[in-house]
């Protein structure tokens, strides 16, 4: 497989003041109340399909804690694909699937990851979102906004401090209110 | 005129990351290099005959000031609109279509702007967007965001601490990557 293929791509959910999770972590916000009539319906076999082609996850470790905690009561978010959690602290994993990594960023993605994998997704937080861009490791920017403001919470981005162009691929809105923005990054 | 037709928009165009306005305030950020194919073209007929539906401006001392130095190479970008700059500031004007406004945001819409214009525009900054949504103020929320991550600037919205339930109205892609988000807040 040549390294062509091999695409990171970054992916949250966000509210459209920027918030990825709300400061108690509920997340019944997910949960839109609006109707859009011109969207796109998701059915759960398109949805299906669609996260079957993700090969590989990559997290920080609060976003890694926010999912145990949400699997108590919910399924875990990440099925059975391959989840790197990226953290420097003694995580309690009890996941076949889960593995830590604490190393340095450039090497997973090119020694470990990009002759494994095609579609690897970054699934936050904003401190390693930002250190994937720093870094120039990211190929696309996947967003997708929910119809709401939540005023406060997590924000997705942290300063990133450089500036990135982008070429927008595909916008999509659903029948739910929510609109993803799919962008690649220029020059990377 | 019924009070039904009236309606405060707030409008920004803003980069995926949430910025305004660069901290350099230079603008030529929002001329995109970006190319979308599937995008909307604009021509100056529909972008004037947009502009005249707008019958008034409201904006903040820093917006206004910006916009004020941008004036000195460009033309000034909101016409002959009616303008209402909102400040406590001795603001020096010399246009006789902007007024400064300092005292409360509500008495200047109900009393004021409702029962004589239609579409009113709220430019911002984020105080002032903060300030009108706290007080209910504010129907409708147009965000155009560019192709692009600037890092660092001046963000669109300061945490409103307070969460909204937004409708989206529409969704418009353009051929030069520039998407616009029609959301309507509700229960408002």
């Amino acid at each position: 497989m040549s390294s062509e293929a091999f695409k990171l791509t970054i992916h949250m959910v966000s509210s459209l003041d920027g918030f990825i999770a709300k400061n108690d972590n509920s997340i019944s916000w997910l949960d839109t109340t609006d109707s859009y009539e011109k969207g796109v319906e998701v059915t759960n076999d398109v949805n299906d399909a669609f996260l079957k082609s993700i090969d590989c996850y990559i997290m920080g470790s609060g976003t890694y804690e926010h999912a145990v905690e949400l699997s108590k009561t919910n399924a875990w978010a990440y099925g059975d694909t391959p989840t790197i959690v990226i953290s420097q602290r003694n995580l309690n994993v009890n996941r076949s699937n889960v593995q830590i990594y604490s190393g340095n960023l450039s090497k997973l993605i090119k020694e470990q990851l990009e002759h494994k994998y095609k579609n690897v997704w970054l699934v936050g937080g904003a401190k390693l979102v930002k250190e994937f861009m720093r870094l120039n490791l990211v190929d696309e920017i996947r967003i997708s906004i929910l119809p709401i403001l939540l005023g406060d919470g997590i924000p997705f981005f942290e300063n990133l401090r450089k500036e990135h162009l982008l070429h927008l691929q595909d916008v999509t809105a659903y029948k739910n209110g929510m609109v993803e923005l799919l962008y690649s990054i220029k020059n990377k």
